[in-house]
């Protein structure tokens, strides 16, 4: 006797498809009482168990989540999901991922295959150049259950964990000017994300709370990759008067200026100081290492998790309206060598 | 007129559940021919699109696959799910991942929670730790198309992809007695899995081609990590007549052991050169340069997918049984300061 007995075996036993077998397990009624009965005795013959997910088609619930993360090859995100699946693992659920590659067609075919793949709830952040949001708020209308983390849109009512980006900015370029540096340099990201419009407000605060001033040629606008890093520190070298420091939105940036100060024989931290954001991995392993602000990722992933629990398994308990819940975490600075002029980094 | 009207909506207008217009739509045998007509009515009425999933459910296919990776923050692994997003959105499929951390139990949810999303088909590179493969098994006996890639297993008769690792193996230990090193110790993966074994082949192979001694002493079983890589150094360290080079199972391993090498403040690659395998972009990002295998992946993601493709959709051209299908693909050499002795490092 095969002590795995499946579904395709009670199937060939009896001559009749898997998906009749399936259906007729789960009371499906579109299956005869006769058909229903016979498959049931195989099963038992073979002693069939049936396993979780069969069980949670006939209760209507996956117990499947789908994350929409705009790449894997981002650290940052690859931390989150691991947070996701830490907690969806304690409360059985399973984690499928979808990549948007920063595409929203891309990002419009993977709810889809969520919804299509019966999936629970999505956890999601939106890829850089969505500003259609049309293919969450079908989630919404189909009250599949969906929370935003990170890279979030507040205009759509939708739950979202987020790390204090301004606050992360605003200590990032203190340090710098705790260290010294007195024409400071920011690197953007794309302003229609939010978490780039607070992290150049950061900026912005952190300068005008020292008395310095706040000056637009010294704000490069970029597109968070290694390459607007190269492009923004030729835009800064060719000023008059250049930076003598690169606060940059995110690592990848922060690389890409590194690479190329490094390229022009530029010192850094001597005569230039970097800071990223995100504490990407590579950050401590570059030379010199590069400061940064980190997110807390596998917390952000837990908290995310929770919210969309609740959304999913509505406890009586919960009395805050969902709509309005957004939790924010606390950045954490990593400063290393690449602002080090005072000698104070790690 | 809404122009985007969804199941939703035709479900609103009738007071009836989404499922049940779904199922309508679909032609289910368990919905009445009564609602069926009338959810056909309001659907032509409200200009409801069917989307391509609807109208693939119908086929009894979803056009989705999904993909098991070890972890997506390996970015071997994020590299090769590039390269099988980019084959299957040409032929209309969209690519759902699941990520077993290394862990059989994990895996194998991801195997049942793919079952049960309706993918058409599973590419696979397996966990570190799996050794019972009966979750795949049961894959294949439902029928469901299965490929593995990279982290293959030979004894199941499942077609697959992999990269040439003796031959990889080989050109890296080659390459360092050409350098002149004369000592080159090995920290090994694995040995349960193919390609760890195939690495530590190769590499003998090469020293025995030179006329070099395979010495046990200098062959450090690791568990691929940057602390292996790590511990090996001290384990060399300690040896009487310690290596002058070492050739890393893989990248993090070459990693750890560069730190460890650093922290001991012995010269890389003067008085040790070390390569790794995979070609990790931080790879060409630390200090020295890490000398690499690139394992061609976006072309694995391409292969594998193409080789799903012919399960997925036979065509009669096809005459190659599948069962014995496996597409090996050659090792590029990326030779850089960590090896450069003789000053040939890029």
């Amino acid at each position: 006797m095969n002590p795995r007995a499946t579904i395709a075996d009670i199937a060939k036993a009896l001559n009749v498809t898997p998906a009749t077998v399936s259906r007729a397990l789960n009371d499906h009624p579109g299956i005869s009482q006769e058909t229903k009965k016979a498959v049931r005795k195989v099963a038992e013959k073979l002693q069939y168990k049936r396993n979780k997910i069969a069980s949670s088609l006939r209760s209507g619930r996956s117990h499947m989540i789908g994350v929409i993360i705009p790449s894997a090859a981002i650290n940052f995100f690859g931390e989150v999901v691991h947070g996701i699946e830490a907690m969806a693992n304690t409360y059985g659920y399973t984690v499928l991922l979808y990549q948007s590659n920063e595409l929203p067609d891309y990002e419009r075919k993977g709810i889809e295959a969520f919804v299509s793949a019966g999936v629970d709830g999505v956890l999601a952040s939106l890829a850089k150049g969505t500003v259609d949001f049309g293919h969450y708020l079908d989630l919404k209308r189909h009250n599949v259950p969906l929370v935003f983390f990170d890279r979030v849109n507040d205009e759509l009512g939708i739950p979202s964990v987020v790390v204090d980006d301004f606050r992360g900015a605003y200590t990032a370029t203190e340090h710098l000017i705790g260290q010294g540096y007195r024409r400071i340099g920011h690197i953007a990201g794309q302003q229609h994300l939010k978490i780039f419009k607070d992290r150049l407000a950061g900026y912005k605060a952190a300068l005008e709370a020292s008395g310095l001033p706040v000056e637009e040629k010294l704000i490069y606008q970029g597109d968070v990759s290694i390459e607007s890093g190269r492009r923004a520190v030729r835009h800064f070298l060719e000023l008059p008067e250049r930076p003598d420091a690169i606060f940059a939105v995110e690592d990848y940036t922060a690389l890409g200026a590194m690479k190329e100060l490094k390229e022009r024989k530029i010192q850094i931290p001597e005569e230039m100081g970097v800071v990223g954001f995100a504490n990407e991995v590579f950050g401590e392993h570059i030379s010199p290492g590069l400061s940064s602000i980190d997110q807390q990722p596998a917390q952000m992933g837990k908290e995310a998790f929770k919210l969309l629990l609740e959304m999913m398994e509505p406890r009586k308990e919960a009395v805050v309206a969902l709509d309005q819940k957004r939790v924010t975490l606390a950045p954490i600075a990593f400063f290393r060598q690449s602002s080090a002029r005072n000698g104070e980094g790690a």
